[in-house]
Order: C-alpha cells, then sequence, then structure tokens
C-alpha cells in the first residue's frame, strides 16, 4: 500500500488541495523532521508532549523515561495522534486576509506497543540513534542493562495519516496587484550550527566527520 | 499572579528539574515561537494541529477559517491544549543513554470562546499580524466584511501552563569521561532568510526596512 485510505480522519478539510495521502511525501516530513508533537487523551483531557522520534517503515518509534506517563499511555494501546510541522516560511500578501505561512505537516494516527524484547528494544535505539544522529551510535558508550531498564520504547503502527503542504509565493485577490504594498515570502530554514565541544572534552578528541557534514 | 499553581495536570514529571512555572519564563517561549501545536479531543480521539498564534497578555489568540473544525471544537467551550516547542540543540554524550536535546517548550491548556464582536475582531487579527509579521499591519489592505465573515477568531485563557527548559552541555556518568569519544552540543537555530519578492510584485516597489530586520 502505498497511499492511506482518506477518511474522516485524516481528510484535510480547510484548503483540501493542499492534502497529500501518498506515504511517499508523509514519509519524506517525517524524516527530515527532529520532532514531533505527540497527544494523548487522558480523563478526556487532551495532552500534546514534544518528543524525537524516528520511522521504521510504517512505525514510529519514541522512547524515554520508563517513568513518562506518555509512554505507559501509548504503551497500554491507547490511540494516539501524532504531529510534526516544517516551517518554510511567511506568506506576506497584499491584503492582511491572504497573509500565509509556508510548510509541509503530517498528522498520523495510531496505536502502539511497548518493546519489550531486549535485542529488539537495542535494535529500536539504534534506530532513533541514527535517525537524529548519524554515525553516533558506532561510537559511543551502548546502553547497559540499567539504562536499559529505566528507557521505555513504544512502536506506533500508523494506521492513517495525511500530510498539509504549502508552498509558493502570495496570492491575492486580482484587484490588490495594483497596490503599491510589499509582497513575497520570508523563507525559514532550521540551521544546524558549528559543534561546540563539552568545555569537558579530553584534549586531543578531533571534531568528527559525520558531525561536519550534519 | 505571576506563577501558575502547579497541578496535576502541568506538572513536569520526568526530569522535574527542568520545569518551570512562572509566567515571564513561559511568556517568552510563547512569544518567540511562530507556530504551536493544538491539541483537543473528538469522539475520545487525540487531535494535534499545527497553527499559528498570538499572546494577548493570559490569552492566546488562534485564527483560521469559519470551516475549520478545530475551531469549532474550541469555540464550543471544550479543553485545549496547546505546547510550543523551541528547539534548541542536539546533546551529544559520551554514552548513548545520555544524549538529549536542548529545548525549550510550553504545555498549556485552556478553554476558548468566539470572538464575535466586529471591533473586537479587528483588534485581535492586528494582534496576530504583529505578533508574527511586525510592520504588516499598516501597510496591507485591512480585511473587508466578507474576509471578516469567513474568518474564524477564538480566544484561549490560558488557565494552567509550565514551561520544560533543558541547556548546556552533555553530562555524562563520571567513568565515561574517559572514553575517546568527543562531546558537545549541534546547536540549531530557526533561520529567516533573506525576503523573496512575489514573481508578480510591481516594478518599483522596494524590500522595506521592517523586512530587512526581521
Amino acid at each position: 500500500m502505498s497511499k492511506f485510505e482518506k477518511t474522516e480522519k485524516n481528510r484535510v478539510r480547510t484548503a483540501a488541495r493542499r492534502g497529500h495521502y501518498d506515504k511517499k511525501t508523509i514519509y519524506e516530513i517525517i524524516d527530515e523532521a527532529l520532532i514531533c508533537h505527540v497527544g494523548i487523551v487522558e480523563d478526556g483531557v487532551p495532552f500534546v508532549i514534544p518528543s524525537i522520534h524516528a520511522r521504521n517503515e510504517d512505525k514510529i518509534l519514541l522512547h524515554g523515561s520508563k517513568a513518562s506517563r506518555l509512554l505507559k499511555h501509548i504503551a497500554a494501546g491507547h490511540q494516539v495522534c501524532v504531529t510534526i510541522t516544517l516551517l518554510d516560511g511567511l506568506v506576506l500578501a497584499r491584503s492582511i486576509f491572504n497573509h500565509s505561512i509556508n510548510y509541509r505537516s503530517v498528522v498520523l494516527f495510531g496505536t502502539g506497543r511497548m518493546i519489550e524484547d531486549e535485542q529488539e528494544k537495542m535494535q529500536a535505539l539504534e534506530t532513533l540513534s541514527e535517525f537524529i544522529t548519524p554515525g553516533r551510535w558506532d561510537v559511543t558508550r551502548k546502553p547497559n542493562a540499567k539504562e536499559m531498564n529505566i528507557t521505555t520504547i513504544v512502536e506506533l503502527s500508523i494506521d492513517s495519516a495525511s500530510a498539509k503542504i504549502r508552498t509558493g509565493p502570495p496570492v491575492d485577490v486580482k484587484a490588490d496587484y495594483e497596490l503599491p504594498v510589499w509582497a513575497g515570502t520570508l523563507p525559514i530554514q532550521q540551521q544546524i550550527l558549528p559543534p561546540v565541544a563539552d568545555p569537558k572534552l579530553a584534549d586531543g578528541i578531533p571534531t568528527p566527520d559525520y558531525l561536519a557534514d550534519y
């Protein structure tokens, strides 16, 4: 299956022309993002918690402390919504009304399970680590038994998802193009700055190449 | 009141030392962010929708299409969770376990109402516009009656909120400082790139100063 079925749950309603349901588009957004926002319902109250994530085929991995209320809730099999947003720019039109935002976002729904098998858990941690900081897994100290024990990893099966994308210049109503107002976009980019060494870094350890290329 | 009361709802549990409850800290994060993630519950299902926002004293303004399911839900007075995350960097430790993220996040809860009074609604639109793109309100065409009519603005009263902040270098366990592993941070910044004029921009309209300084 290369597309998610369009249902009442994932259908993009407002500006429906911006909706996308194919996995390629959706997964590229998930893979580019460093953080997601995870929504759950507890006692009827919505909670939205930021998290890092990784994608493993049709699954999303989330991890954190064994004490995490969010992860316990997900592990119990409740419905979860994960939203990812890449902000690409501010769109400045000639009218206030037609101001907009360029963005790529994904809203996905799924249910999770805790990864308990030790080998599968270690593999999931490697996937998370390499998703966020490629190259680190092989050079750092791996989790020991105590650390594994206080870490929870959950795997969410994506049941439904859609992306919403806006790109390009402002679109004004015809008459407004006559107005002497500057219009265009302010592109926005998430920039990774040069690595900053830990003040406690021992002498003689160079900045690794995989960071320079990040 | 300069602080939000710490309750079961807003209490930062995991890494509680990173929790903040004072309005100054919380509002600075809200004010710096360009987008938020809004969580609601419909038929027991969590939905998390990205949105732009503005803060007006102890209230959050959200706006969008009159057809927006999210805004209708908020206007009906249901509980809402708004989460804002500023990602400041990746924290690379000597062990996988102590890898982390530098961030400033806010999770707030409230209930909303629709702004229906025309004058109050126009004022709220100005607040939103100036929050996101200072300087635009005075130079662009203001919303006309038809545009006002198809725009919904809701005002959320913040009932409860907390911030969670991590800064600084990695913190490793003592023995790991002996490892020959590079450690430090990769700072991340949201960067506004130079303005890109609309291809349809009329000749002779210069890029305004308020954009150069954004």
